[in-house]
């Protein structure tokens, strides 16, 4: 199991964001492809299938967190790309289940079938489990790549969390028994930051986990870091979702890749239903605000997290 | 996060197999109510279904297999709490997706409903990614229990790759791929080697990851104990699956708590169509003999792995 890839980083402060939006991208695709078993490897349609589920699409908003947040402490590269890794096979698990039949039932994804269109809904569901599998799999492997061994395991108990029942599993089971409820905002907001907020939350912390504790550091220190970092976690984690019900709204198909308009079509409560369409918008401007302010104690190390603030609050699809 | 009970530990050598097994389920039992969620906590409903997927029945082999290991080898219990833990939450959550409508469609478990039956299908599947979440989340608990994090990392690293597509998940595709297939003994020992065998030899592994590495231990003391434990739990792992396949044909579902005889209802190839009923029963007693043999190097510590040995062989359920 390795994480590493044998392009060499430049330092990120000395690239323009589209620069260094393309070459973390490539990273982290080149990475997954290297921890995802060969599709020629035994059970092969299962490996073929985990790789149509991850590979090729997909924005890789929670890696570009883990390197953002990373990079701003001075994490070294290759534990980012285990931790960037882990949190997008997480991704790619949840989709897979969410779109099987029993769940959301649909049937594009990425612009392409889904798996259970194209695997069935049996391999489906293994492909899933394979992936979430293999997600801890390679946060076990990154004291080989520069984290301890120790933050290896604090990573393993913040993805854990995120994925599980207090997180994502507990989002969609609440999401679930609220298809056709009037959620207000609150629960609303509740329902959200289990389940997409505690994975993008989680996407942060790995970044900074991967960072070794300077000698230097304080306890205070850290935990002033921290804040600052769940604080920006918190409001892009909504921001993301507030813009999600926007695009389902005013998007279509063709530029988002999935069916647009489901959320009002299943009675889902989103944030339009509950705010209204300008309110949604204000809403999502106050939390890019919001995740600005939360970093700005970092400085300018931490400038990509500001810039990725601005692409998940302005982004079309 | 915590795995630790608080009953005090006799010596394994001082007890009866019949009290030792008591004692070690009755640790498992509270250790695996300890690290569940409440049935109270938010989100309710899928708390309480992953609770009904675990408590309150289940043979317990996989914890029983880490504590044996790891008495062998002076494992400290807090951290055996936590690998028996995530191998039967593992093992619960696998359960909890076979039975679902787009597997094998199994309405009945451990003598009740199955959970998709009780709680539908979309939850079900909630709570199986939930568990295995859970699972290493515990894992990496351990170091709070007396393991190092060295070896929670080699835990989570092990137990993944055993439910993994290499382990568990992968054995399942094999499976759904060979349904009215005539498979041979070598390939269904391949199926199987991965659908039950790879996590009951994590088990025994995990078990013994727990343990520290004496200083007086020698790299070639630790290979050689290493190959007995692996001797043993393959042997181990091919004969339940042997007993398993037998029980099927011989088992009714009272004493089962499964419907008996679905493999031969699905054509499903199994060790008694492949060799007959009387090849399967001797090929389980020379796999019991194996394992007997794989651990004599280990002397009297090992005992309680060779009296699983006998109770896997020997069940009647």
């Amino acid at each position: 199991m390795t994480c590493r890839t044998a392009t060499a980083v430049p330092a990120a402060s000395s690239l323009p964001f589209g620069h260094w939006l393309v070459s973390r991208g490539q990273r982290t695709e080149q990475a997954l492809e290297r921890v995802l078993p060969p599709a020629t490897a035994h059970p092969m349609q299962l490996h073929e299938a985990m790789r149509y589920a991850v590979l090729g699409g997909g924005k890789r908003v929670r890696p570009l967190l883990v390197h953002a947040a990373g990079e701003a402490l001075g994490a070294p590269a290759g534990a980012l790309d285990c931790a960037a890794c882990a949190v997008e096979l997480v991704h790619a698990y949840s989709l897979v289940h969410d779109d099987l039949p029993c769940m959301d039932d649909d049937v594009l994804r990425r612009g392409r079938p889904t798996v259970h269109v194209r695997y069935g809904e049996a391999l489906a569901m293994l492909v899933g489990d394979a992936l979430q599998a293999l997600a801890f799999e390679v946060l076990a492997a990154a004291p080989g790549h520069g984290a301890s061994a120790a933050a290896s395991a604090a990573m393993v108990a913040e993805l854990a969390r995120a994925a599980g029942s207090a997180g994502m599993a507990g989002g969609q089971a609440i999401d679930l028994a609220s298809v056709g409820a009037a959620l207000g905002r609150e629960a609303l907001e509740d329902m959200h930051r289990r389940k997409t907020g505690a994975l993008l939350r989680a996407s942060v912390r790995l970044g900074a986990l991967c960072a070794p504790h300077a000698a230097a550091t304080t306890a205070e220190a850290r935990a002033y870091r921290t804040q600052a970092l769940d604080g920006y976690a918190d409001a892009i984690g909504l921001a993301f979702q507030v813009v999600d019900d926007i695009l389902d709204v005013e998007g279509d198909a063709t530029t988002l890749g999935k069916t647009a308009g489901k959320d009002a079509q299943r009675s889902k409560p989103t944030y339009v239903s509950a705010l209204g369409l300008e309110a949604a918008r204000r809403l999502a401007g106050q939390l890019r605000e919001q995740a600005h302010a939360a970093i700005a104690p970092l400085g300018e190390a931490a400038r990509r997290l500001g810039d990725l603030a601005d692409l998940i609050v302005l982004r079309k699809a």
